[in-house]
């Protein structure tokens, strides 16, 4: 249980030089535009939970190409326009059940948690939404999917749906539009970062212990999955290394990061095992609004600060 | 991944032939009053924390011996007498963070979580409550402290604390007397057990996977720690093996379930490695109360049903 | 290293009572049909390859709904039908290279070599086929994919790419339709089981430690990926094991082995820790042709008889 | 099997910052003269054993608070007083039994092995030596009881029971009091040290692959327990990184070499995964006597040297 | 750390039925006599040691066909023949230092220790044997060298080397030639188990949880090396099966132990995962001698009693 | 899964100072005139195997010291002196079956593949060919046997063994001797090596991630076997290092790539945790001749390139 990767001083000043697709911006901006063409509702239906101190709703909203994605909305019972925080989760996990996230909820803010799909499988109690699109030859997991096209390649429908998440909150009568933040560990604080590239109307983002950056770095260091998904793929298509790599490019949290300007908290972990301290160091470094801090834990594996982290998020948005 | 133990159809008949110490009962009774005895105040002061819909309170109470034990209180803003769950922890877990055991207050409980002496130094945000009593040798942990002798065990102390958390509870103003429930999962299935055992006032008991039964065939056949800190101290230990298996017995979950009678709600799963399903049907079997359930998780480890059984535990509840 | 499961004696012996939906045979002759109905053109093209004693064709035929599915053509230069074996592959693998595969081509039979839709790219040197279905949330890999429905699940498509295959195979000139025999290790052994209780025109099929017999069994007493997919999804999925275990009915070697009527040249080996020896034993022992035999392999994990097997094989086809 | 750590040419010029409390001496002197002030008794009663060509007895002395210590005195039956060694043992173990150390009496010392407090369940025969003080929450093991305050460290115990090991040698009529050597492996190596930087009085020191220095460097490099017992309780413990290092400085090995001056010889192995050799060489770079050597045992892990240590040793003390 | 076999209950009646080759004794008896035709001298030089209290010399003997094996002879200064106890090593082990083997000398034995042929290399100190006999294609490690035949095996060669021992310490002049018994651990009971087969001199023999017994099952449940190397090399050589089982029936400590009659004081170890405990039963109760006892260790791995068994073997022989 | 080494620009310069003992060339000139000097006869029989596209003959050879050697010779049916590929194997295989090894003979070129002495046991399908010379005491494995003398080690025998093989290639009617190229993976690859340094008449040299240079740095990093047989050696036998050293500098693939002047073509995987790449590199970047390449392989570990390495093999060959 040694430190994974570069000192902490090093790590400061590690700001790798990722490559920028000259149509990144037109192929993101394609791509939410569409989904937001298809249309579709956003609904509210009550949980079936013993909850009964705060509100907690089931929510079906359209993500990539209007796909229906579901969530939880979990809120104070206070009338009025709050606070929201929106919620991505880590790697194989769901959204659960109705009553497994109330902290911010019973802190005074609205919460809003994406389920991701295709995912909900791997741990914990359940997802309910599907990908119901397919994908070439791919090594188990997500990482692979789609991963030889930018336009086929699975996080494009995940990081769509995070910016449709945010649009739909913006739907919902209770949610304060001006006060928005997005947050998530791993998977979803890559989701966070991905969102903040993409809009310009948050109140914050705080991403735990971000997955999804500095692929390059990533896959040629990490020891553990869900990284390596790819280098095992590419262990295989040994002659698809460029075409990988130029996928990436459109996903790569440093990218997100370069065009993120809302305020920031991240995390990070030195004895990561699955993200290297060095790719969050990579996104943070290069993190384009001037408003940042990152929590570094200095003994910790991918749990990183887990409740401390929380706590220390929620001062954070309380001090705004 | 397999099932670890008997098939269900053996499990359902497992009655094990577990020995009774002769003075079992004075035993527990004299240590109960013993610590009684000693006397002490409960506290409640604010604690620390972003949440605002529910009340959450530092809890400090005379246990073992008198010694000082933490815990969490957290309720509805609701005034009045209120149904309550007194909760126990987990091996090697402590209470935490103030607001991360927020569903049984969110649904219209009292919830009490007692922290564990000693121990809350192995995963999760921590615990805050000394065990001020040495030992003799050990096996790392707290499954052999004390192991040579009834009187020095460490779970003569640590049960104490469970039975004085529900003497607290009584003496709180906002915890309806005849409605406390205990629950917990893994060693807090154990002490929620013994807990019962040695009480005759309880609403209801709730062991989720419950630790601690069964010990001779436990030490025997389980393959992951802790009760494997029990084999490996008999493998140094050659010539105590009389001894150990002595002291086990005055602390085995078949002889508490053997006298509790408060109506109980087990779970079990038979892909656990830690708990190995026979020692909790063990328990069950035994249970001398007739209303009693146990739900089953076939395909999962030592995680159990998770957030599936606490639905199912509030259910219950719901429905008494 | 040791045998895993029963007795040798008790696996001669071990016929499990495996459910059958109703419709089983209603089910796939209408999966069968529809997909046939599409049509779809089979082709070849000359491969890119050094090989030059041998004339191998990179093949391209309709699986399942028409979808293209790749394979290699291998087969000696001389002119005129010759009998067939059309092999599928093992869990995660693809077609590969074109000169990977020669042994049966050299030995004067077509070899056709069916890649695996939407694998390809967990070992060995890659597969083509692309599976162009999405699916509801999964565990990593294929095997909970669409697990909720029959008519979802991911092994329908894989099937029927099989029982395609075999309908492509006749369509080809030097082909001797008279004379085609279906083999495979592993997940290949569990598709030529499902082709042979599909079709009744087969000269022989030789499932060699085949894969997906027996799931009930399987799912609680595997150690080893990838039936544990399964076994973890119904692990996060507790209230859907009923579900679940339904749509695996559809598809269990079981089924397939009591319908399939071919000679059969089995394999199995006693220490697997992947494909539990009972499993192969519940469909050898279910076989409805009573042309059959097992070569049992005592001291092997899943690599089974490897070399020793294919010319156990190439012998009985020999002796045909 | 690969190197851990530094090139031995680095290694050679490692020499840490390690930071001194300002009142290190007089919290050991304070802590010494406090133990020595309870006084108490050595008692020698004969072992029960069938070694006969040489003596063994039973050793009770006082250690730390008075606290009754075991240890197993061995010599040979040579009347008159000879050159003693006192031997401290690796972490987990105890004296076990009175034939299992032999070597030193049977080439003509005294040897005086001490049993280490509330140890010695862990691997070996056993110990018989209890710790009689309790403590604070903590991983399993003792690398974190008591690590919120120096005052409390289980550490601090030892080390005095280490020096009051060499105070009791000195009252044995058969000890020659200008001949002492202090000597032991990893943890034993760890206490032989802190033993030489706390008395003045030794003959020679020889810590073998000794424990428990250059902790900062320890706690954040070291794959393998028990370092990472403290690492662990770090990853819980979040915000008690500054209150912990500051309690560890205390017992750092290389603040102990910097006092200590008795000719020395240490041994370090290069492929150690349990003490890296950076740390063995912090201690032995700072180590105040001018008379010191270390054996380096290049392809060794933390076995080290083993009879060909005890070899060296014996002449090297031979030699002076 | 479960139990690995049989219950006790079992194991106590577990007396399989394990082939014995109608030209054994034959085989045996011409083996030995050709290496006691061979001749060879005994002879003793004094060690290089530190050790001073008791003699420690090294052995040269001749073993199979005369070739040179090492040892380490260890006694009292005390002159005149003495009880001896003749030791064999555990796989992969060497004689070591002339220092590392003390306590039966020191408990008034003369000690002999013998090396193992072409091992000694993988853990302890180092060994002095070679073994100047090639072999066939075979598993790393000794297992599997020259088993297709019998007359090639290497244990052919080390029970041979282990008759020859006796015959050395006959011929010392310290030694009582009517109280030598024969001893070791592992691979070395198997030795000795061997010896007392082979002779019918002997004092007494103590198997310590002695390996190389009940081939058959041995190979078909155990889960670790050393008997894995025949498992693994019969997985490869799949067509050998027959051939290799029947060479180790004439290597069977079951065929020895018929034939023993010497008193025998064996043990085991329940948890042994090297050595099956029914491996160890099935000698034991095969064993003829009718003066036979066996120390059940329930607790441990195959570390079984070590310093306790000690006890128990010098206290067994010291009540002769 | 990370890279394992040096990154690629250093390893591009690594070119690390191997020691060349004086007597290199004579040494080896010796030995291989030596085993020349015994004789022995060339011998082919034919295969038993259904292959009949091909000729596949049963290669019996003198090696070293003239002891058999086996080897499968698989050609096309067309007559006439055609390119040759004479391969060597990896660690622990044999020969296998006579249908395994047809890509090199179905492009055109007759391929032998020589069995490896004494190995063929550990994967596959087997070998035939025994090591007839016995050896000191050594690790389990081959890489230790007759270590502690160039003239008695393994490697001697088995580099002579591919020397000779390509003497009776030379002899074979239907070889062209002016296009004989030798290649191997891992092991295989370090023989053809040394093959290329101690012979000048070879068309090609295609070591695939080669085994066996750079020993001095290979046994201090590498974490897996074969290379660690030698560092556990050396952890046991701590005082021959020196003596090991000098016998692997007569054996180092970097002395043999100094002397070696054939074309070559390399491959190296950088996340080879079996052959550290630096120590490929260290060959390569030392090869005498002028005409070489190396392949790499970023994200494989000792797999390497596999068929997709064949295949730029092949074309390698078909340009020259």
């Amino acid at each position: 249980m040694p430190m994974t990767d570069l000192s902490l001083a090093e790590l400061e000043k590690y700001r790798p030089d990722v490559v920028q697709p000259a149509d990144f911006d037109s192929f993101w901006s394609t791509t939410i535009e569409e989904s937001r063409a298809v249309g579709g509702h956003v609904s509210l239906a009550p949980a079936d939970t013993p909850i009964s101190e705060l509100i907690v709703e089931d929510l079906t909203f359209p993500g990539f190409a209007g796909d229906p994605v579901r969530g939880w909305v979990t809120r104070p019972r206070t009338p009025g326009a709050l606070p929201t925080v929106v919620e991505f989760l880590g790697y194989g996990g769901g959204r659960g059940l109705a009553h497994e996230h109330l902290a911010w909820a019973a802190s005074g803010f609205v919460h809003i948690l994406m389920d991701t799909r295709g995912q909900g499988s791997a741990w914990g109690s359940g997802g309910e939404t599907a990908d119901p699109h397919g994908s070439g030859g791919a090594f188990p997991g997500v990482m692979t999917r789609g991963i030889l096209d930018p336009a086929d390649y699975y996080y494009r429908r995940l990081f769509t749906d995070g910016v449709r998440a945010v649009d739909a909150a913006r739907d919902l009568p209770f949610v304060d539009e001006s006060r928005i933040a997005v947050t998530g560990g791993s998977q979803g604080g890559g989701i966070s970062l991905a969102v903040a590239g993409l809009r310009d109307d948050l109140w914050g983002v705080m991403p735990d212990v971000p997955f999804l950056s500095d692929f390059r770095r990533a896959i040629a260091v990490t020891p553990s999955a869900p990284f390596t998904e790819i280098t095992q793929y590419l262990a295989v298509h040994r002659n698809r290394v460029g075409q990988v790599l130029d996928t990436l490019s459109y996903f790569d949290g440093v990218n997100f990061a370069r065009r993120a300007t809302a305020p920031a908290l991240f995390s990070v972990a030195l004895m990561d095992t699955i993200v290297m301290p060095s790719t969050v160091f990579a996104a943070f470094n290069h993190y384009a609004g001037v408003d940042r801090e990152i929590e570094v834990y200095p003994y910790n594996n991918h749990e990183g600060g887990q409740g401390h982290q929380w706590l220390r998020q929620a001062r954070w948005l309380a001090a705004r």
